[in-house]
């Protein structure tokens, strides 16, 4: 049997089926509010009970990695329908205190979300945390989140990622504010906006926000011709 | 105890120290007159006796993965200080006929050559195949090669990795070869150097080419300030 399809929870493996030596760990980081958060568990089992952790379990050994991220995610959270990239795997000797584990990282950026949340039985809690006030994190968790975080700031340098978190018509500001949260910074309007409309990737619209209490901001979308390009080929957003 | 400095060969390790369901492969590419070549071991041990493969072993339960990577080299190939990056974990669940097991790979992009070349003892031959000419290879690994490929084509298009590879002064014949190798393209001369130039990257020299039997061509080196800042931030070379 192999598991190539996401299907649903699979709580109810047998203890022969897992990789006592494998594991996955999931990254979802969240934008709300123009803040960028991270999902987070309070392990309710040993070792380290009571500190907070990334979501995450043993390969099953029927299961593909990716697979197994998102299981893991799906039985610890309740989340479906995340997809996620690898990001690497982490071996260190010592990072699991009971034996060795490596543990391969996924990750996905999300439009936040509570509503599907269900912390799974080896949790007391599952919350969204601010990554500029993370809680005291469980074995190597905060060394894989500072890569992790450090990757997903390379790709929206060089790629146009994270653009599928705004809605298809959007202000300058909203643009900015993806950014900033992800790169975790402030940038002069005038500077960003230059830069950005420099790359040709966005089309000004004959419209403005509607129902909103300021005055209203001029819209944009993407183009998609050179969305799809610049995903391809990449570019460099210095910033 | 914790292996991780790579202290030569560790062939005499114990059966029980090997994590059965974890291995690290090795992508070795070297540049040799301007063709991009990978480092190949003919196995002499079941399964798949007879097939070409990466360099590659178990990971011992007491190495970092790193460490893992380089004591593999070392102990198929001979080849020692070789500094290499990881690419990512693959995992297909029947990737490894006998049972799962997970690999994660390490790459690196060197000067081409034989002198400390010597194949293991699971090895009947060693040797340096052109990527445009591959042997049949055993399990993904023909797969995790392409992979790799892409993530060094990717990296020489976004940092200027693989200029280690230049002598520090260098002509433009020279850069487009290690970038024709790379991304295993022609470029047109004109529109190369256009390009190249306009990034700032190189300093012309008052010196050209002495010893050669042709024109002398005109040298250039980096500059070392733009080459750092290019490193850090990143570029885009749209060839």
């Amino acid at each position: 049997m192999v598991q190539t399809k996401f299907a649903g929870s699979n709580l109810h493996f047998k203890p022969e089926d897992i990789l006592p030596s494998v594991s996955t760990d999931c990254v979802i980081f969240g934008l709300d509010n123009g803040k960028l958060k991270v999902l987070l568990l309070k392990r309710d089992i040993e070792p380290s009970r009571g500190l907070w952790a990334l979501p995450g379990g043993f390969v099953l050994d029927f299961e593909e990695l990716e697979m197994s991220a998102m299981r893991t995610l799906h039985d610890t959270t309740g989340m479906s329908n995340v997809f996620m990239e690898q990001v690497q795997a982490f071996g260190q000797v010592h990072r699991f205190p009971w034996r060795r584990v490596i543990t391969v990282v996924y990750y996905a950026l999300i439009k936040y979300r509570t509503d599907d949340l269900r912390a799974g039985p080896d949790a007391s809690e599952i919350n969204w945390f601010e990554m500029a006030d993370l809680p005291e994190l469980v074995f190597d968790h905060k060394h894989i989140l500072t890569v992790t975080l450090q990757h997903l700031q390379n790709k929206v340098r060089s790629e146009p990622i994270g653009f599928e978190l705004l809605p298809p018509k959007f202000t300058l500001t909203q643009l900015q504010e993806l950014y900033e949260a992800v790169l975790r910074t402030t940038f002069d309007t005038r500077n960003f906006r230059k830069k950005l409309l420099k790359m040709n990737l966005l089309e000004q619209l004959d419209e403005t926000q509607i129902g909103v209490a300021h005055r209203a901001a001029r819209l944009y979308r993407f183009n998609p011709n050179i969305y799809q390009k610049l995903k391809e080929k990449g570019f460099t957003f210095e910033l």
